[in-house]
Parts: C-alpha cells; structure tokens; sequence
C-alpha cells in the first residue's frame, strides 16, 4: 500500500507492506484522517518526544531512526477482520477508533510505532471491540475529527467546569479550538479565547468563544476582569511552548485552576512563590476515556459540536509534506485532512 | 519593648517603641513565637521574597531595608485593648491568632511588615476578633504550634485526602511534620516519609508516619510501590528547593495528585511533557483558612496532634540570631520557640 512516511526527520511518499489483521482486528481503508500538531513536533523533536515518554515510563516508544507511519486522526472503512474474529461491524461499516492497538504485551500508539501503520497510509489495522461506528449522514472528513475534539472533551472535563464557570483558553489552534467547543458543551460563560492569529480568533468565535483578543493588544486576565466575576476562571494552556505556563501563574487571580492542554516536550520554568502564594492549581492533561472519545463522536453527529470551520485543507499522500510546511504558519490552517485516496 | 530585629540581613537585639492598640485591637504579651523556615528564607532572600511577592500582587509588601520584627508563630497573654474594643476576652487570657492585622486599607501579615510587630518581640497588637483562647492546661509552648500545624492541616484539605488515601511526605521540616499529623488526622494509610535527616525522620514516626525513608537509601516512591495500592499516591513537596518538584513529576505514577507546600523563592525547572503524559497534578498551597486555624488549635488541645516531641529549643531574645545558625543544620532542631521574657 500507499503511505506517507515519516524517514531522517522528512515525510517521504513510499509503499509498504499492507498491515495483516490479527485475530480480534479489522483490517480497514483510511478514509480520512488529520494531521495533528503533535505530528509537527515529532518530525522536528522526535528525539525528545522519545526520551519525554522514557522518561514518563510510556512502554512501546517510538524508535525515531526507524520509519513511522503517522496518524492518528482517522475515519476508516471496515475491509475485513482478522481470523476468529467477531465481525461485529459488516465489511463497509465506515468507523472511528481510540488510536490504540493492543497486542500483548504490546501496547501501541497508533501514528507513533514503527510497527503498526497510523492513518498516513491507505489501510490500517484496528482493534474490534474499539471501533465505533459513524452514523449515517455525518461525513468522514468530519468523523476523522473526533479525536482532536475528543481531546478537549477530556481538558474541559478534567478542569472539573460547570455552567458557573468562565473560562480563558490561550491559544485557538485545534487543542484550543477543541476546548472552546467542550466548554460550549458545559454552558460556560464567558469563553475568553487569546490568540495573535486573526483566521484562529475567527476561528474561535465559529466553536462559541465570547470574546476573542489578540495577546499582542492586551491581556485575556484584563478582558476576564472587565467581566466581573467572582469565581475564578478555568484556564486553559492551549499552545505548548515554553513560558506560557509561567505567563498564566504571573497574571491569573489567586485559586485559579489551570488546565495544561498543550504539549511542551522542552524543559519549562516556573516561579513557584507566585503559584505558591496565589494557591494555583496546574492540572496536565492528555488524550481521553473510551466513553469521552464516544460522547465527542455524537456531539459531532448531532452538531452540537461543528466541526465544519476547522477543516482548512485536504491533500492526498503526495502532499502531505507541503501540508506539514503550510500547518507551521499559525495563520493558514487550522486542520488540513488527508485523503489516501487521491492521486 | 525589647525585640529581635531584622536589619541589615541580620538579627539583632534592639529596644523599640510599644506598638499602640487601636479600634478593634488588642494590646498583648508574647509567651512564645517559633522561629518559621520562612524567617530563615526572609533573612537570607528577603529581596526575592518581597519581589515575587510583588509579582503575586499581595498588598503591603516589606521592605527588606527597613526594620522588620519577624514572628508568625505565637502565643500571647491579653494585657489590655484599644479604646471602643469589645474587651471578649478578659486581660490576662491565653490566645492565638491569625497572623494577619488589618487596618483599612492595609493588610499586614504580621511577621513580615515594617509597620507593626511580629512575635520575636515583648509586645504586639492582634485583631480582637480574631483571638481564640487557648484552652486551660495547653501550654503556651504548644498552642504557638497552632499555626505551623495549621500549614499541615489546608495543605490536606487541599488535596482533598480521604482514608481511601496513602500519601508521600518529601521533606520532614516542620511542614512535613505538619503535614504527616495532619494525615493522620484524616486517616490516610500508609503515610511515606522521606528525609535526609535521621533526627527528622524520628520525628515523623512520632508525627504517625507508617514509613520513613533515607532518600540517598533509595525512593520513597518504590517504598510506596511495595504497598501494592492501586490508587495513586498524595504526594506532598514539604521541601521548598529548586528541583524536587521535577522530581517528583518524575516518578510519580500516572494520575498522582501533588500538593506543593514548600516554598521555594527561586525559579524551578520542569518537564511538562512528562506531567502531561502522567495527567499530574500540580496544587500550591498557603496558609489556612480561620476555620483550619481554629480546629488545629483544638486538635492540639485534645492531643490528636502532639506537638510536644517538635520542641527541640527554647531562647530568649538575646539567642536568636544563634538559634537562626542553629536551625540552618537539619538536624539539630525542628522548632525552636522564643520566650522574650527570658533574660
């Protein structure tokens, strides 16, 4: 099969061999599926992205010297199943998946192993019991966002938000965005989204964010202020760079929760006396439950999440290195798609 | 009035104006005040600690050049009131208090200002609403324990400990030790000590820790691993020292919830990738609630916290600059209190 392959830090176009389905896995065609700013990091710090999950105790880390297929994204087409296997889902069942393939005693992550393809090839194979099957009408490409959304499903929830809550969420790109979205889920208000984009900050406002600011003209904590609210925000880090951590513990009001969305693989500081004094929580987070992962796929299908405006692009395989150029500048794209199935 | 004095980096014993009661205050006599970690940090740091004071945004910050007569920690004797005050309590009643002074529209975290004394002095002035007796047959020694203990007894609830809990306690200072009783009060099993100090790690098992630790004999986080829980661990960072968060973050397994009550002035560094893939949990805390404040002191009262053993020394005014030198080595005191009517 076709796939984008993830080789010396470049994404070349090759063909591989077709994954073979094991008993309890389906073999599928990748309909669509995302490329993922984590994506843009592990080409350029593949290095450190291995040695931060070492270090977490993460089992089954990537080996970035070896080929990758990345993503993780995806909207699939059940092909086939592997022997003795249940067949729950008939052949042509189109399905989303938890990014994950179980094989004892290895766990995989999908779009980061080097023996299991992501969703950057024209088939994959899946775990049965995982696969979640997209209802009628909803579209693949929209599908394929469960995922990214899912993600923000997880933040919001770990934040513990109520409809008593306001909320400030650095950084709109599609971890930001996904976030906005959950908080619209939980009637928070006001959202304050901050980001120097002009197309995020739009962005931002199509997924319900009250008031949108550039960082640049002034501080969300000042927008929140003129709010009046007593209770203090939840907060959202939403851009995983260092120093942004330490930005929000320096202007967020005392007993701020703050809720660590964006991944830094660099080493960050922070003033503890100010976090100290001011009693701020950090809450880090990542991924999702099976449930929220399910949840996120039926807010979607029912459109109370509209996951229309964040797709930005779509390209075939060939293109998917031009992709990952066009995503490094913030104010192009927001989620650029792939289809394997074009030429 | 006689009172030990922060000039110049230094303490020095030295005759100052009586401080005068207002509205609302009482005038009273220090039995006993313990010298805080915090007041070795203030003497060395004073300028860091004023900065990132600053930076929190608390009101009243000292100014490290000018005198300040530190002391948070005490036990008083009421001698007399300001004019219109209540008279609650009559003179020569035992209290503790909340080491805040308020005097619209200044705060004055008392120990730490240049305009009204703390407890490393004859003489202070409290708010009279804020006075609680110290029951009959406590010692003043003990009761000016209620606010060290105090620090133990928020830094719990804030890491809102159930008996379904074990816990860490890195750092067996009086905040440790604090913390440790504090636990125990909640019934949270098995409590993990770690400290470098032999004397130290005594004191925690007389504070009710179930396991003490020798962090160069190996990790308090395998020591934990051996008692085969399956929720995780409360941590508590009872240290305050550049990089023991991040080794926390380190080893801590996946979901721990740690509770930062060692104040460190400086920056730290960490690993945010590390915490991310682990969903950590980061909660720094600060003082107490008047409620907290008040149960420590009946807790120490009806002995289910027995302070007694913290106890290692006792100085007038004349030996606490020594007492201060003293302190800098672990493990030669935990608390040394200051009865400035010895001679």
């Amino acid at each position: 099969m076709r796939a984008a392959v993830m080789r010396d830090e470049k994404i070349v176009v090759d063909t591989v061999p077709d994954p073979e389905p094991r008993t309890g896995e389906a073999l599928v065609r990748t309909l669509a599926c995302g490329i993922c700013g984590s994506d843009l990091h592990a080409l350029k710090h593949a290095d450190l992205m291995a040695e931060a999950n070492r270090e977490a105790g993460v089992p089954s880390v990537m080996d970035p010297h070896r080929d990758i297929i990345m993503g993780h994204e995806f909207c699939v087409e059940v092909l086939d199943y592997g022997s003795d296997t249940a067949h729950r889902l008939p052949a042509g069942t189109r399905a989303v998946c938890v990014p994950i393939l179980v094989r004892p005693p290895a766990i995989y992550a999908l779009g980061y192993s080097n023996d299991v393809p992501g969703g950057y090839a024209e088939r994959m194979v899946l775990a049965e019991p995982l696969l979640l099957p997209v209802p009628d009408g909803l579209a693949a490409e929209k599908a394929a966002l469960t995922e990214p959304m899912a993600v923000g499903v997880h933040a919001v929830a770990k934040s513990g938000a109520t409809e008593r809550d306001s909320a400030i969420v650095i950084g709109c790109g599609p971890v930001g965005l996904a976030v906005i979205a959950a908080l619209r889920l939980r009637n928070v208000e006001p959202i304050i989204a901050a980001d120097f984009s002009p197309m995020r900050r739009k962005l931002a406002q199509l997924q319900g964010a009250h008031v949108v600011m550039d960082p640049s003209e002034g501080s969300a904590f000042t927008a929140w202020s003129e709010q009046s609210r007593t209770r203090p925000p939840l907060v959202f880090e939403c851009v995983g760079v260092p120093g942004v951590v330490q930005s929000i513990i320096k202007e967020a009001p005392p007993q701020t929760r703050i809720t660590v969305v964006g991944v830094s693989m660099e080493e960050d500081r922070f003033k503890p006396m100010i976090a100290i004094v001011k009693e701020l929580s950090l809450q880090f987070c990542l991924g999702y439950s099976v449930e929220e992962f399910a949840q996120t796929l039926a807010a979607i299908a029912d459109g109370t999440i509209d996951v229309e405006p964040m797709i930005t692009g779509r390209v075939g395989l060939d293109a998917v290195a031009d992709a990952f150029n066009e995503l490094a500048q913030p104010d192009r794209h927001a989620k650029i798609l792939i289809d394997p199935s074009v030429l």
